[in-house]
C-alpha cells in the first residue's frame, strides 16, 4: 500500500486555499496522501486565493488547519516535506486576466492539472473562463466540482455548459463525497462479489428499504447558501439519491464508469415522479424550531443568524420513493434527512419479507423481520439480524434476535481514509469512477424539480418540529400507513 | 427459565448405574437439572446395578463422578438434595424375576416412570421382558435407549420388534445425542425463521454441503463394540445423518414430531443408492496406523488391545451423497468421520455457488466461494465468509474474506447445557420432538446396509492412514475429482 504512486506528478491546484472545505478536508487528507507516500515527489499545491496573504501567513494558515483537523498529531519530517510543496497564488476570480499569474505557477506541458474548485459556486464559471482564456484548459488538466452544482435542472444546465465550454466530460470530477465512504464503495463489491448478496437482491424477499441521513447540527452559519437551497437540494438530490441507485442499480457490464453510469441512471429514469398531483402522500417536509439536544438548548430555524423570520426552507424532508423497474416493483425506499436531529446518523436499512408462515407461533406470536443494516455512522459497519433460538433448557423453540456482525476494518486504530483523501487520489490517478457524472445530476435533479415544484404549487408548508426529537410526526404517519415503521434508535 | 417444572414427578430408573455412560453423562446432567430447577421435588432417581454396591458405595460412586465430569465444584447444598433422591437396587436383568425389586421402588400409579437403557444392547430384550412380564410397562411408563441399535436392518428390527413389544411407539425415546446439542436444534430454526437461509436454500445457489465429524481419540477400549460396528455404522447411521436430514428436510407441516418425522423420513429415501456398483466413486474407507497426535506417539489400530490383528474395521469414511429431489438434486454432501485424526472438528460447511460474473476480475483473478459454517467443535458457532473490499487508499476493487459473526451464547462463561441434559429434561417432560422415529433408523438401515454389503461384494478393504493426519490421501481424491476440495483447518 505504502509504494510511491509512479504516476505522473501534478500540479495540484485549490481555488479557495483558506476557505472551509480547504481547512477541514483538503489539507488534512493531502497531509494523509503524503504520510502514506501517495503523491508524487514532484507534485506542487498551489493555493490560489483572493486575500493578499504573504507565503508565512499561508505556510501558518495550513499548519493551523492540520492541527485543528488532523485525527493524531502533525508529524515534523511529513510536514516539512509537506509544506515544501506549497506555492501561492493571489487572484481575485472574477478578472479573467489574473489568471496568468497562475499560469506562471503551473507546469502545464508535463504535469497533470488539477483544479480544485473550492469557492463558492457563484465563481465557477469565472474561474472556467479565467482558465479558458488564458489556455491553461489543456488535455493534461482536470477539474474537480462539488455540490451545489445549481438548485435545479436549468441552472445546472447553465453551470454544466460553462464547465463544458472550457473542458470536456473525462476532465471533470464531481465529487460527491458519499461516493469516498470506505462503506459505500464496499456496497458494490459485497452486491456483485457475494452470491448471497446477490441472489434474490429485489423485489421477491426485500419488503423495503430506509435511508436516513440525519444530523444533530443546524445550518452552522451557511444561513444564505442554505436558506436558497434546503435540505431536500441539499441532500437527496445527491447523496441519498447516490446510495439509492448504488443499493438498485443492476449488475454493470464492466467496472467502467460508463457501464456503472449507465446502470445508476436507469435507475433515477425508472423513480415513480413525485409531483403535485401525489405529493401529499409521498413526502413530508419540515422545519425546526428551538429545543433541546445533547442537554443543550438550540435555537429555532427561524432565529438563526441570517434567516429571514417568514423562511419557509425545509430542514426536514421524508420521501418515500418507488423504482418502477422488473426487480423493485413494490419495494417502497423510504428516505429521510433531517437537522436539529436527535442524533447523528447515517444508515441505510434493508427490511426482508417475513416468512410466509410462522412454524414457531406457539413460542413466538410473530417472527421478526430479517434486516440488513449498513451503517455509516455512528459505528460504520455491516450488520445482519436474524432470529435464532434462545439456547438453554426448556425453551422449546423461543427464538431471540441476534446479529451477524461484520467486522468492517479488523483490526483496530488502523487509519481510516477520509472521503476525500480517496477522492482526490482517485483524481489524482485518473479515475473517474468514484465521481459523479453529468448526466446522473441531470436525471436526479428532474426527479427533485418536480417534488420541489409540487411543495410549491400545493403551497405546503414545511410543518414545525422541535429540536432534538426525531422531526415531525407526520414522518412517521408516511411510513405507518403503509403498515411498517423507521428504524429505531436508542 | 428457572421455575420448577410443574410436571408430574418422575422415578427416573437408570439400568446400569455404574456404568460409563451413567458416570460421564447422566449422573452430571441430572445435577445440572437439579441445579437449575428442572427436577420435581418428589422425583426419585433409581439406580439399578447388577453389582451388589451398598448405598453407601453407591452415592460415593455418584460423588465421584461429578467430581470427575462436572465443569465445576460441586455444591453442598444442590448436592444434599440431590443425593437425598437416590434409591438403588441391585438386579440381574438377565433374570425376569427380578424386576419384583425394582417394582417396590417405584410408583406406578402416579408417577411417571422413565427407564434408562444404559447397558450394553444386549441386555435390552432382557430387560424389556422383565418389565413387561412384571406389567411395570403401564402407559406412566416411558424408555429411553441409545445407539447401537442394531447393525444392520435386520438386527434393528429384531430389537425393535421386541421394544414394541412391550412399549408403545409414543414410550420409546431413542436418543442421537447431536439432536440435543443447541447448534443443530437451532438449524430448524434458523431455516425456518429467517427468510435470509430460507429463501433459496436448494440447488439454485448451493452448490455443495460437507459434514465432518473428526476425532483424535481411538476407540477408548470399546474394542470389542467397536471392532463389529466400524466408523459407519457408529458414526454415519446415526449422526451424520441426522445432520444431513436436519440440513435439507423441507419446512414440516408444524413442529410436531410426526409432521418433522414425515420431512426427515422423506430426506432419508431420497438419498441416491450407494452400493457394489458406485461403491468406489462415492466411498473410502480408512483404518489408522500409528504416529503422532499432540506430540503424543498413539498406536495403531491393530496393535490396540482386543483387536485382531487382521481386523478389517474402518475407522474412517468418507461418503459422497446425493439427494434425488427437486430441492437437492446436483448438489453433493460429502460426509467424513474417522477417529485418530489430526484434530478434533465436528462441522457443516455450505458452499455456496459461485456468481456467474466476476466483475473484479482486473483486480481478483478468482473470487471465493460464499460459505456458511455451523460449528459444533471447536468454537461452537455459526459464520458467514463473503467477500468485500479491501479498506483503504488505491486499492481499487482488490476483495477481501472476511466473516460474519453469529455470536451464539451472547454473554460468556454462561451455563451451556449438555445434549443429555437437554434430552433426559424432554425426556421427563414428554416432548418426543428431540427423539429419533422407528422409521428414521429403519431408513438410514436401507442405506447404510447397501453400502456396507457393497465393500464386502467388492471386497474393499480399508486404506491404511498415519494417525495424526487428515485421513487416506483417497478421501481428498474423492472430492478433488469433483473440482472441489474439504474445508481447511490450520
Amino acid at each position: 500500500m505504502n509504494e510511491i504512486i509512479k504516476n505522473k506528478a501534478c500540479d495540484f491546484v485549490i481555488f479557495g486555499i483558506n476557505g472551509d472545505l480547504s481547512k477541514r478536508k483538503l489539507l488534512p487528507s493531502l497531509y494523509y496522501l503524503e504520510k502514506f507516500k501517495y503523491i508524487h515527489n514532484d507534485t506542487n499545491i498551489i493555493g490560489v486565493s483572493r486575500s493578499e496573504f504573504n507565503i508565512k501567513d499561508n505556510i501558518n494558515m495550513i499548519k493551523k488547519s492540520l492541527l485543528n483537523f488532523l485525527k493524531e498529531k502533525i508529524n515534523n519530517e511529513i510536514w516539512l516535506k509537506f509544506s515544501k510543496r506549497f506555492k501561492f497564488c493571489n487572484l481575485d476570480v472574477y478578472y479573467s486576466d489574473n489568471f496568468i499569474k497562475l499560469k506562471k505557477n503551473i507546469n502545464l506541458k508535463n504535469k497533470i492539472i488539477i483544479y480544485y474548485f473550492a469557492t463558492p459556486p457563484n465563481t465557477f464559471s469565472y474561474i472556467c473562463e479565467g482558465l479558458g482564456k488564458n489556455k491553461i484548459n489543456n488535455n493534461n488538466t482536470r477539474i474537480i466540482v462539488e455540490k451545489p452544482l445549481g438548485k435545479n435542472l436549468k441552472s445546472y444546465n447553465y453551470i454544466n455548459k460553462i464547465i463544458l465550454k472550457y473542458f470536456k466530460e473525462i476532465q471533470v470530477y464531481r465529487i460527491d463525497h458519499y461516493l469516498g465512504k470506505e462503506i459505500i464503495l464496499n456496497l458494490l463489491a459485497l452486491r456483485f462479489s457475494n452470491i448471497l448478496f446477490f441472489s434474490n437482491w429485489n423485489n421477491s424477499i426485500i419488503d423495503s428499504v430506509q435511508i436516513t441521513i440525519f444530523e444533530q447540527i443546524g445550518i452552522e452559519g451557511r444561513s444564505e447558501y442554505f436558506n436558497k437551497i434546503g435540505q431536500t437540494r441539499d441532500m437527496i438530490q445527491n447523496h441519498l439519491l447516490q446510495i439509492l441507485t448504488i443499493i438498485t442499480m443492476a449488475p454493470p457490464l464492466s467496472l467502467n464508469i460508463n457501464n456503472i453510469n449507465e446502470e445508476k441512471i436507469k435507475i433515477l429514469k425508472s423513480l415513480r415522479r413525485i409531483d403535485y398531483k401525489n405529493i401529499n402522500e409521498n413526502t413530508v417536509i419540515g422545519q425546526y424550531k428551538s429545543g433541546i439536544i445533547n442537554n443543550n438548548k438550540v435555537n429555532s430555524y427561524l432565529e438563526e443568524k441570517g434567516i429571514n423570520n417568514k423562511s419557509n426552507t425545509e430542514t426536514f424532508v421524508a420521501i418515500k420513493a418507488n423504482i418502477d423497474n422488473w426487480q423493485w416493483l413494490g419495494v417502497p425506499f423510504y428516505l429521510r434527512t433531517g437537522k436539529r436531529l436527535k442524533k447523528k446518523i447515517a444508515e441505510i436499512v434493508i427490511y426482508f419479507k417475513n416468512l410466509p408462515i410462522n412454524l414457531f407461533q406457539k413460542f413466538n406470536k410473530n417472527l421478526l423481520q430479517n434486516k440488513l443494516i449498513i451503517r455509516l455512522y455512528p459505528n460504520e459497519g455491516i450488520e445482519i439480524k436474524i432470529l435464532n433460538k434462545l439456547y438453554g433448557l426448556n425453551n422449546n423453540y423461543k427464538l431471540r434476535k441476534t446479529k451477524l456482525n461484520f467486522n468492517f476494518y479488523g483490526k483496530k486504530n488502523i487509519h481510516k481514509p477520509d472521503a476525500y483523501e480517496l477522492l482526490i487520489l482517485e483524481a489524482m490517478l485518473g479515475n473517474q469512477s468514484l465521481f459523479v457524472s453529468c448526466n446522473e445530476i441531470k436525471e436526479s435533479w428532474k426527479w427533485i424539480d418536480l417534488i420541489i415544484n409540487g411543495w410549491k404549487k400545493k403551497k405546503i408548508k414545511p410543518i414545525i418540529y422541535k429540536s432534538g426529537t426525531w422531526g415531525p410526526k407526520e414522518s412517521d404517519i408516511l411510513i405507518e400507513k403503509d403498515g411498517r415503521k423507521w428504524n429505531k434508535y436508542l
